[in-house]
């Protein structure tokens, strides 16, 4: 993975202003002397996870692959984002090699909710319920609906062989419940949040069930971490991308878009929607982050992003070789007029795409481009994918003197909607 | 449907000098003096429409129901996100009262294209291509694998029974094509844009076999065009959005995030994203369109909304009453300690996390926040909901001495894209 120049991008920035502070920074990240130092466990996860707990995680789902139709994972935020992106980044929107993991707990809606209900009735189903503390409404909610569905269907015994807890260690409502029905449980660490939880069970489980070979994901998190441990600004890519953004940032940008050019990758965006957005979004400071899949996209937001309001960058994900492929065929009529590229690749044509869009924003739109490249969108890149944000943000988060590993203002709608609920104590 | 005052939004707009540009431009948008003026197709559609093209396309859907289990709907941009919005939107995300409808040719996507052709192989399928001129690559390139797929599992007589072309009624490759092959055309109207299209064939024929009630859309879009065909700023609700919204951006906001508390409108947003940043992003103008769908996003980019900078402000798209419903059900040991809210509705719930929501963004954060309510989204309430909002956009860029109409910096990627694909002339 390496980051690639364009606009001039890395000559405008000047690196030695940054030498100091990303020395001064990744120090305090490796000794867990800043704001929110308590949160830092992601950071040497990848070497310090529990091998035993692995083991196991890999274990029941191969139990869950080999009995069930379908996961319901039930969970929100931290607990939703990674392990979504993860499923639909490596095996795409419509696989048909694993068994089907669809997602509740994550939205209050009536109408989701009950079409959810009503599609599980006739499946065989396993639930994994994630929350640190099992206080979350969202996914409190969809548990209670979905423990009673298989109680009832199966009975208690059956139903607690169905169900998957990942939640705190020791403590917290969805621990005690937990143990009380004898559920198997996995352990979420007390010191790592949950938008910096995809590489522990919240992820790990999901995605073992969806198939996706967990070792190389922890491989390639474990290479990042060794890559970027350093606090070099001039050879360390990583900290490059918290710079060129945090310069971005700095002179007058309000939006970093995180663009793809495969639909797959969609929630990918969402992911790192969350990572950005919640690690810097604090004391009226931060970049907005927003995401787009193209060249879909380029029919909606091309024409602003082309000419609109200079207010934003991009940030693209581009791995070079694609999963699947198909050629475009030759039509003896050609009424379409497609024979010019008939017997290349799709890749070709998208790759096509990419460039000229590159091109276009950059020269003609003045909208600066970081790319991120990849070769492919296996496990073992994408594990190196999600712990290069991570560091980037935790180096981001500080370059703007902010916590990046708490959360206060999610609380308010929260205290709001138990007063109006009613809820004892608000 | 109506707005509604939040934050003293509308106290500290001073409508008066607002009232003299509204009138002027709401003249300019009836006697189409404006620029782009030759693409106010739309405006009288609900009453102008081609009825008996109406009858055919209710026909042939009726017939798609019958005899095919999946339509893939082949476009992008105007062609593809109005379909897939409302499709969403009124059947939600796992409906299984109508045919299956996917979508194809809005991605240059190897992945999603092999997926989907491999879906594909065992279904019964009827594609629709929808392209007012036939030369839009992306679905260009997914109709001559869906039209040749379709050749060799039925030969070329068949296949030509299953495919619906929507196109220019005169002009353009397709249409070319479609008289060749014999395939049944819908008009595409000149006089009408790609985003602005929906209430056309281009959505009408999609939403029909989708066994949605498409005469119900067109009264509610008649009735929202009676409803704003008028200059009043003191009346008319839909240009008082429309000014609100100008208010903000002329006052510091750069981003309007459009926000909704069901998953199933998540591709509403991706539309409005369309008509409004394509409609205003010129001249280095406009605000960034973004989308949320909470409490889901709460839970992702809550945070920076909350506590981030303030450049942005929200629309809330509110149904008062779900299409489905479900209770929250009692349970004896109240282990997760949801007791107090057993025996209510999950609408209660959500309606109470829109308001706790709103009165945390608003006074707390200090994000204004506009609301549009209607009672429940069925396809009388969406026809005017879409009306609503494109009358709106008119004005909104007329305001900022914009034209809605054109979209300029959409084909400077495209040129790029051919010339790097050594497409003739380019």
């Amino acid at each position: 993975m390496f980051l690639v120049n364009t606009n001039h991008t890395l000559t405008q920035i000047n690196w030695q202003s940054y030498r100091n502070d990303v020395k001064a920074i990744n120090t305090m990240i490796n000794d867990a002397s800043g704001p929110g130092g308590d949160f830092l466990g992601w950071r040497d996860y990848p070497k310090t996870y529990d091998k035993k707990e692995f083991a196991k995680i890999k274990r029941w789902a191969n139990y869950v692959r080999t009995n069930f139709e379908v996961l319901v994972v039930a969970g929100i935020g931290g607990s939703y984002l990674g392990a979504r992106a993860a499923i639909e980044a490596i095996n795409g929107l419509r696989n048909n090699d694993s068994i089907e993991i669809i997602f509740m707990g994550q939205t209050l809606s009536p109408n989701y909710i009950y079409q959810t209900l009503e599609y599980l009735k006739n499946k065989k189903f396993a639930v994994n319920v994630i929350s640190k503390s099992g206080t979350t409404t969202e996914t409190s909610i969809s548990f209670r609906l979905l423990k009673q569905m298989l109680e009832e269907k199966l009975g208690k015994e059956e139903a607690s062989k169905a169900i998957f807890a990942t939640t705190d260690a020791k403590n917290g409502l969805l621990r005690e419940l937990a143990n009380k029905e004898k559920y198997v449980t996995f352990n979420l660490p007390a010191n790592i949040g949950g938008r910096f939880s995809v590489l522990t069970a919240v992820g790990l489980f999901p995605l073992a069930c969806a198939d996706i070979d967990i070792s190389k994901l922890m491989e390639g998190a474990y290479d990042a971490m060794k890559e970027y441990d350093n606090g070099d600004i001039m050879t360390n890519q990583c900290y490059q991308y918290a710079v060129i953004r945090d310069h971005f940032y700095r002179t007058g940008k309000k939006v970093e878009m995180f663009v793809t050019y495969e639909p797959q990758f969609r929630e990918l965006g969402e992911w790192l929607k969350q990572l950005f957005g919640e690690s810097e979004g604090k004391e009226e400071l931060g970049l907005l982050p927003d995401s787009a899949v193209f060249s879909t996209d380029l029919h909606s937001l091309g024409q602003f992003i082309q000419e609109g309001s200079k207010i934003l960058f991009e940030t693209i994900i581009y791995p070079r070789i694609p999963n699947n492929d198909v050629e475009i065929p030759k039509d003896d009529e050609d009424l379409d007029g497609l024979n010019y590229i008939a017997g290349k690749k799709l890749s070709f044509v998208n790759e096509k795409a990419f460039l000229g869009t590159l091109e276009a924003h950059t020269a003609d739109g003045k909208v600066p481009n970081i790319i991120i490249e990849m070769d492919e969108m296996n496990a073992y890149n994408l594990g190196h994918l999600f712990y290069f944000f991570m560091r980037a943000c935790a180096m981001s988060a500080y370059l703007l003197h902010i916590n990046p590993f708490n959360q206060p203002g999610v609380e308010i709608y929260k205290k709001n909607m138990f007063h109006l609920l009613g809820k004892k104590g608000y």
